[in-house]
């Protein structure tokens, strides 16, 4: 079912990581978590060239040779028309200490099915009481350590099917996995990269697209309640309306141009 | 050297763990850092209950009883004077989705040597850029998700030791691995648990010593260059002064009478 590769080699059942593996330890690695269509990762170079600068910024090592060999390598065991590949890399073994060095980074490479139809055609937000810390790597980076995302995405079940996060001072800045935009007339916004949001390349791709004039800013819990329409982008679900949040309709404008302008890029790309 | 256990075994060589663990992927777990003075694990008690109540908090299965038979077997391994037994507890492996259950959590102890007199005898601190979030269960709870705290400390090296870590309202949290204490006359002060600190174990113990007045209260910067001085805490090192901030020096008070009936309660334990 899932294809798995670690450091330079196919893998069947567990994975043999060393037990010091500061990725394992300490949430000490950065993933991209990328969309496969008809066997072709999308916006691959993107995803890498994000992946290297989060690794640059943290000092951990990133061989772009070898991450690209494993992919290559995964994707020629790509069997059916959607699937998601992960790349994840580590800073591997150090000696004590939190700002210890690494000679060699851990790679693990994993394609597994992923089914479109099966994603949320809308989502109801709950405001979370975690804020994201726009002061902090790990509301910047996609890095391993996702705990503050999980309990966030915890504290919404069974009220809403995700949380929108604040930023500590208080504005808007994205759910646990999406980025949040706007649609307010011929106008697109979505939180600036200084308000504790991931870069993601699926908001980049939207802040490409022609016909709105688009603007990053900051956003507050009131634009979100005034806006004709607001959706979530990720690189697997790429738009998904949001329809309520903490259980006030939202502006219920359609997105579906958008949506399948999108669908549209990533099968041809 | 090191004695490596994982769910309900001892392991050699590489660690056969899934893939798709979640203490790998996303740092969904919590971990103990506890010291072994003579072969015995000091204060176990408290950070197993420690443990038990952060994965009940982020819903994280917690198997007490499986958890002491490791330990109790690692320990039996138990080779030098001082040792550092870590136990780290994952969610195990989900479906997809940040908020999805996982019936068997994941188990790995280990026990490495330690030497107490290779510790630093004293620190310089730097304050750091990156805040500590004390909205977030990251700056609460001993999770996996540390690239904060490990950003934070190489952000200080070559200029300090470690960081002083503020929170997003700008009051003092802690470093990246210590409680922070001030000593004023007969008062110690340390940052009360809501400003986004750890519960520390050993900071516990500091408040129980008769001797001084103890106050956990809100802590401004100006107040650290106030103190007669300043030390921070943890299980391992106990208690290290602290005698320099962003390069100014702090009151240099001896703290040593903390310190030495630290260690005479720990190797009693």
């Amino acid at each position: 079912m899932s294809v798995v590769w670690f450091n330079s080699a196919f893998v069947e059942g567990t994975l043999p990581i060393d037990p010091a593996d500061r990725g394992l330890l300490l949430g000490d690695g950065v993933f991209e978590t990328i969309a496969v269509n008809h066997h072709r990762a999308i916006w691959l170079d993107e995803h890498l060239a994000r992946m290297a600068s989060a690794a640059k910024e943290l000092g951990i090592g990133f061989n772009e040779i070898a991450v690209r060999d494993g992919v290559t390598a995964v994707l020629e065991r790509s069997a059916t028309h959607f699937e998601v590949l992960r790349v994840t890399l580590t800073r591997g073994i150090t000696e004590r200490g939190l700002a210890a060095k690494s000679d060699v980074s851990s790679v693990l490479i994993s394609l597994n099915a992923f089914d479109p139809a099966k994603q949320p055609q809308s989502l109801r937000l709950a405001v979370s009481k975690i804020r994201r810390n726009e002061t902090a790597p790990s509301s910047r980076l996609k890095t391993l350590s996702y705990i503050d995302g999980i309990a966030a995405a915890r504290e919404a079940s069974g009220v809403a099917d995700d949380v929108l996060m604040l930023n500590t001072k208080g504005h808007v800045a994205s759910s646990t996995v999406g980025n949040l935009f706007l649609l307010r007339g011929s106008e697109l916004f979505t939180p600036q990269l200084d308000q504790g949001v991931l870069p993601g390349i699926t908001r980049h791709h939207i802040l490409q697209l022609s016909g709105w004039q688009k603007r990053e800013t900051i956003i507050n819990i009131e634009d979100v309640f005034a806006a004709d329409a607001a959706f979530l982008s990720n690189s697997l679900r790429l738009v998904t309306p949001v329809t309520m949040l903490d259980g006030r309709p939202l502006g219920a404008r359609s997105v579906e141009d958008i949506k399948t302008r999108l669908e549209t890029l990533t099968r041809r790309n």
